[in-house]
């Protein structure tokens, strides 16, 4: 991956990703029904990092299995890489959590980029004051163990109707998440950047009050020399 | 439509005009589930102008559509009257936006009171920061071609299970949003600014420790002569 | 119920109290669904007052029902005790109102501790500014009678899938609502606050940078000695 | 109730109620979502006995609480009236089973009517086999005590988003499961014999080839010459 | 569309044509969750002749309505031409019925070749004994009236959430129902015909005992020899 | 486990099974909403073998994956030893089958004891003909690449909610499927056959019109002696 792959992925929206995944025929990348604990923060970039549950059986998981250093929630909080984000496959069931606010607070202290399930977070009003990107279905008090038994770590996972495979590259904005394939990386965050760039303009000129027609998409032939001045002046 | 009605729909929740319909045996009003972007916003008030998706074919919704002048989508955003709100038909499904920043932006500029789906918007956190009432089900972030194809313009749709026909008058607050039958439009706004008078009296009541018996409803003969004299006091 | 149950239970988290109820055998006692109007408020806490209703039927639910001093609804209103959490069984049916402003604001003059329900509730803008909690499911204007009808008050209820007995002891915070049987109170609130010492104890270590392992669980033996001290500094 | 009402309820279809229903302006009397175990029976006909369950509380359900004569569940089996329907409400949850082939057996010899869940029913394949009817959303195979505590006998409830008052009078066919009020159920199943016969008329003529223009409604004032002829030479 | 095209849909699988519409990128022309009302029956093939609902406002919806020549429920029935297929998009909503024995039986007579709902049918049992097929979500007694009201005739719609164009070709089989895009028929109708020889030879073969590794697909060259040799012998 | 133990699982229900799991503290074990294709069968027993599906990401799933011999999917047909049952994990989603006619029979060819999957299969019409156990949610015609990939072979996974590690012991009846953990096979199978001696027993006496009271459970002491003759005379 390019080095500043990331950090045009921090400076556009999953809707712009979602577009350019989409001329490529990828429709189903982003997590569906997620959204961030706390509004108005920077972009989620890093490369998925995973965790599976399954369905918890009642007689594997007494309270007494975090006990054991090597359950797999525990141990994938402490192995999820700095600069990863965790995606957490909950089968979309946020009945009990997925993880709590000391784990998360764990997973920021290893400097992980964020957080993800398709089901909840427990602690959730504190977990939305600490500096660091998590996104879910809806609170949820219930522990993990209640109905999660955490059984894989980075292995190809759903998240939100979203296939997820590790090392994708995840980034969450204010709308939620979208999975990026890794070999797409690059490709798609220069074109989501250009993308960025245009919309920007087109922006400008409806708030001045001009017609989408013809300039979005640029179908009038001015437009482009309109956006190409645009651009000179805004030296982007 | 008199002069003054939607001034007065303004000026009314959501909640009392589902009331006054409810009186009149109008029971599906109500658009379910769907939430404004941004809370503390003014009423929206406007006629209906509708737009009608259907699930889209792939074949027919390449990213090159949009080329297309003519395009459903498009054309609704450019011909929807100042005035009105754009209410979109997307069947509940918000797994693929009903539009985004820009077409939400043209169309406050282009002077429409709204925009309602029963889907989902994107670039939500941009949309939210606009001047301009917007409801939706949920963020979402892939464009409206993965999932929805516009084939209609102003044609009676369902909307969140309500019944919406061009012309309706759709009232919008920090509750949801409701659909008035354009017949029914003066003598909702009528009743409603009435009961509104009479449950903010009441609500003075109830905060200065009334019961609510005899009050609400003024089964109490003396409820009433109070209320005529709180009304009178209070130049209303 | 030991006199500083209560108070106790406004210091401790919906989390924290799932897992002590969890260790119980009790996996149910979260009300699924559920969010607070307003965030950022203190605890609800109060013992359980219920409502119960069922679908109503068109020709027992006229706007007129209202003038029966007797309706369910309004007594409810007008007999749960102070310091009650009143608990209404919406079916989780929130296409129609389980309660609206008036009937919240006379419920908080009354002293009531505070107001549940799995369906929605109306006014909900006004009552989010009421300093009185309140969960539901999502704001809904269409008035009660139109799917609705109150039937009980104070029999064991479900609401959104917890079960619920009158006088069990009600629990709200930032995340959500949880039930906690009477009879469990003491122990419960004992226990949770005990836990609660040692998870902020837990957060600071993880906060100072310690890693989860042998810490939270306090496997290493030096966690609890350090624990200890930490416990004696902090005067708790 | 005419003594006749039970016997023509027997000959009339479940969808003709609700349409004689719907003219007096009761639009949720269907229990939605319930279906026969068996095809090809005859219609269930009965007053309403009802039995209410609430989430399950585990302390409060083992296996055990069925030594107790007094168990709500089986106390309903034992005092259904002959010729009474069970109907009951499962909040729509068929993850645990309402009752099984044991209890409806029972149900069946004490002379019940039929039962009815909005649930699910266990030991559904035997049931099947039974001279009796059973509706239910679809076979559960836990018991209920996993899910449901059988809370309280004979009063109102809600099954299948259906509002059911003790001694309603319930009539189930292939299709189905409606409910008529009590009040109602003379002239509704009067109503309904007669729409019966009517429908019958026209069935014959469109199976010989009449168009339903001016026969369904009899807009064509010849359609009701004819009606009345087909009527004398039936005998009906 | 060729002559041969009908006649081919009658002898394949809605399977097999699924996957010769997924070889052309067309992943969404299955109608979700609609069953047959009677199995064991021929294929259902026609051209698609389409009737739009949207939600019953109540105040335009009595029984009355029914006494209008030009409502379109009932001109939907009386103009589908033979040959035709009546798809109608009752979104989702099964709560009320989208058309009853006796509409029903009235499209037989005409010569239609089936009917489609995304909502239920009414008198279910009776038209299951039709022979003519007929395809929903599940039995609903309440007229469509109580929800739906028909809005548009052959006007492109939604139907279990798939596309349907008026002219599209629907094929129906035991396990349900497939939308072909009416430019494609001719070419899926002959590969399904292929595909379908080669499926019958691969089942003949795996019965016999043969792995499906080399033969589905035939990557073993062997694998098309012996189909060769196989079809010959047929006269395939 | 005990060479009897499958044997006596083919003649006990999974209504039974769930009981006696139920009294372990295994509330879970049953898998939510699938049903059998065929009614009517034998029990199917057999340990589990699983195959884990995660979404279909497009660019990995064109048709001809299925060239590749090492595709999960049929690697899993191929592997999936006699006598144990496949169970997938297809997130209990019905939009696109788990598999297909083919594959079935040559899963039944190759000595499996059945097939279940929470999601649809296809070709369904052809699978309920065959000798052979198969369990789905719903009918489903688009091929697997539609919206699964398979990903993992034998693994624990979830199925309708329950969790399923591979050979754990799967038994369907009638009424659907439950998952049994291999260490409880031998008890659970034992005790399930001693309840349904004792079922068979209640059965025949609530048939002769004994009320349950004091027989099931069997709490009148007269009972267990009537039983026990029974039992002698039955010779079980």
């Amino acid at each position: 991956m390019k080095s500043e792959t990331l950090e045009r992925l921090r400076r556009v929206s999953t809707a712009t990703l979602c577009t350019a995944l989409f001329k490529r025929g990828l429709r189903h990348q982003f997590i569906q029904d997620v959204r961030p604990l706390a509004a108005g923060r920077p972009n989620m970039v890093g490369p998925a990092f995973t965790l599976r549950y399954i369905p918890a059986r009642e007689d594997l998981n007494p309270i007494s299995v975090f006990q054991d250093r090597a359950h797999p929630q525990r141990v994938a909080i402490e192995q999820c890489p700095p600069g990863a984000v965790l995606v957490i496959d909950s089968r979309k069931d946020a009945r009990a959590a997925s993880a709590g606010g000391i784990l998360v607070s764990r997973l920021m202290m290893r400097g992980a980029a964020g957080i993800v399930t398709d089901g909840g977070l427990r602690d959730s009003p504190d977990i939305a004051q600490l500096p660091f990107p998590a996104y879910h279905q809806r609170p949820s008090a219930p522990t993990n163990l209640t109905l999660h038994q955490a059984i894989d770590i980075d292995v190809p996972i759903g998240c939100g109707d979203a296939p997820v495979f590790p090392g994708d590259i995840v980034v969450g904005d204010g709308e939620g998440v979208v999975v990026i394939p890794a070999h797409l990386a690059d490709e798609v965050a220069a074109e989501a950047t250009e993308m960025t760039v245009f919309e920007d303009f087109v922006t400008q000129r409806v708030m001045e009050g001009r017609s989408i027609v013809g300039l979005y998409p640029p179908t009038d032939p001015a437009t482009l020399d309109d956006f190409a001045a645009w651009r000179q002046a805004q030296g982007r």
